[in-house]
């Protein structure tokens, strides 16, 4: 039976090089947004370092104070990894053998044609009393396991490997569907992302209204990367079914309401894909000339790998050297000659990303940029965008509205 | 007195942002890297939303549990912002309001020419007994605050604001002195970061062998970012001459151990600031060529500015297309063509950067890299790299690699 409270949890991150400062923490956020989506409020975040009783310390007030905890790291074989002893030693019980984690470790080393090391069988030792939590792509399985508390229901920590890919897998597999049978509603849990360019967080959260508030099922988050809104919707249910069913409508209402600025689907989907895309229903391709030096186009566009809808690109510092490069009396002549040398249908021109001071910390002043984008018929067609802004995102948001442009241009 | 043991920390972080995940927490890291430097060992991180009873028990334990306790976020003027009054209730004092920071306030206002709001007033409580912080370049002023313990010394709070620029200003300017006079050993703090590329983590630890040593004063840090290594060394000593003398001996010292790798100098010196400044002593310039349609090294040469040493970049699928689009017959013409048309000194071939999958997680198999140089002369000079790795940082690896041999050419 769901709690009539929202569950809370305590995210717990081990290892000397996240106290030391050698590395950053990116576990505690993404496992944050996911208990989120799952409707657990998240209260703590506790970081410790490589030592038992600091370690003991930590699980102990985590378990005390909330309902689920949620840790990383100290699951390796070396003496450093203590997560074992540690919970063993806040429930007060002996850790023992278990032979089914035992073979699975020994078969992760027999798969690479490698003898097992003496010391990983102590990846096998577990809590009295806990459960195994299945570690498909490592050695290192995870422990869940029951805190008994005075006075409330116990509670339940799920320990985690540190790698991130492995802990990733580990709490979608296991951990949420075991979260989500406390928790209750539903059994399954689906996601959608959807992306959008071209207007701010608040607008799109004043548009949105009531669809963004906590409790609404589904959930609704907004995240903002360097001007890239993505929505990210999550549904719980019983089947995968009433899940997608769930999402789908909550799309087209979303849909509705900010239908302009929307370009995609997918957490790694960016306007470049969906440049990329629509050019290759089209049997078309595009070259890229952005002045002022900068290639922040061309670094995107690169990572589409062997597209043929991408031909290439130049970067320069202005168009005097792009009359140079491409033979031409003025900048029009020389990008339909680029155009042609790089055997493209289509040609944008960024003119162009500012200079940027390194050491600048506050808004930049406006400034103009004028595009050009020059389309299969060989017609010059122009825009001009001002923005100003912080210098961190500046050119992106210069690139980003580059490809807004172009993508209102291929509709 | 310096005690003797070394001084521990915990380091809070506050926000709401934090613990639902919204926003990755990178002050704990930078926090956590500065103490260390101090000789202070930070045992943990706690992170925090904006609920008060979560606030005062967070800062209870943390009191409890380290001598120092470094906290952001929470000093704004809104309802949210709840650090003042937690730190009230942990020292069970009334907040009083302080002069100094209101008219501070005040005339952070009037310098930009707006009124000020009245819950702004709130930034100049204090609880009764404690220090002020200033902070150069906002409102809210930072809280120095001794918390008594039974049976030992008190644990003394520094309590800073969330936003990275204030916060690093104030830690440089009040916290670290203070931090220094706690913990002995001089009460000035010098920096100085050396740069290498071209070996890894472990063979630089090797070879530095005991000069890395957590005691060692000055101390000498390692970081890795993408292959290159940062080397941070640390003196503090009665005055800033003593502290540089002393950076600069260890500085001989690593020269001696690590000739080969060495690059330059700052934090944010890179292989292509080493190259753009060898060419301007020539009054020379290069432009590059990048195959297999990345755009690395044009996008890292980009934000030099308006360096005349760079001309620009092209980055292109293979060879046939260098070919087509500089009107040549085999690629190393239309490299001469290209050297001519940028109307650089140097050209810079890279062929060509793999194909990545975006799938992968593992290591890729080594592929080899053909470089290609032509010099002021026209000669033309060739170097295979051969590499793998991760797919993360496979084509930054491949760019550096070619940046390092460009550098040996240049030499």
């Amino acid at each position: 039976m769901p709690p009539c409270r929202p569950l809370t949890c305590e995210i717990v991150s081990i290892g000397d090089e996240m106290t030391s400062g050698a590395r950053l923490d990116t576990n505690a956020q993404w496992l944050s947004r996911r208990m989120g989506e799952l409707g657990v409020t998240v209260q703590f975040h506790s970081t410790v370092g490589d030592t038992l009783d600091d370690n003991i310390n930590v699980f102990r007030i985590a378990a005390s104070r909330a309902d689920l905890v949620v840790a990383t790291g100290g699951l390796g074989p070396t003496r450093d990894d203590l997560t074992r002893e540690s919970l063993a030693a806040v429930v007060g019980q002996p850790l023992e053998m278990r032979e089914s984690a035992m073979k699975h470790i020994e078969s992760m080393y027999s798969r690479r044609n490698r003898e097992m090391p003496e010391r990983n069988r102590v990846q096998a030792m577990f809590p009295v009393g806990s459960d195994e939590i299945f570690n498909p792509q490592g050695t290192a399985p995870g422990i869940d396991l029951m805190v008994p508390q005075n006075g409330r229901s116990p509670s339940r920590i799920f320990a985690l490997p540190g790698v991130p890919a492995e802990m990733v897998r580990m709490f979608d597999d296991t951990v949420a569907p075991r979260v989500m049978a406390i928790a209750g509603g539903g059994s399954r849990i689906r996601h959608a992302v959807m992306k959008f360019f071209g207007t701010g967080e608040s607008d799109m959260e004043q548009r949105l209204g009531e669809m963004i508030s906590r409790d609404r099922q589904p959930r609704v988050g907004i995240t903002v990367s360097a001007a890239t809104i993505s929505l990210r919707i999550t549904a719980t249910a019983d089947t995968d079914e009433i899940c997608d069913g769930m999402i789908a409508e909550t799309r087209r209402e979303i849909l509705q309401r900010v239908p302009e600025f929307y370009f995609g689907d997918g957490e790694t989907f960016e306007q470049h894909h969906a440049i990329a895309a629509t050019l290759r229903c089209r049997d078309q391709s595009m070259a890229i000339v952005e002045l002022g030096r900068a290639a922040v186009l061309g670094d995107w566009f690169a990572t589409l790998g062997d597209s043929p809808a991408y031909r290439g690109g130049v970067s320069l510092a202005d168009t005097d050297d792009l009359c140079r490069i491409f033979d031409a009396a003025n900048p029009d002549e020389a990008l339909q000659n680029a155009r042609q040398r790089f055997a493209a249908d289509w040609m944008l021109l960024v003119d162009q990303y500012p200079a940027l001071d390194n050491a600048a910390d506050a808004r930049l002043p406006n400034v103009d940029v004028a595009l050009t984008i020059i389309d299969p018929s060989g017609q010059t067609l122009r825009h001009t965008i001002t923005l100003g802004g912080h210098p961190d995102i500046m050119q992106a948001r210069i690139a980003k509205s580059a490809m807004a442009w172009m993508r209102k241009v291929l509709q």
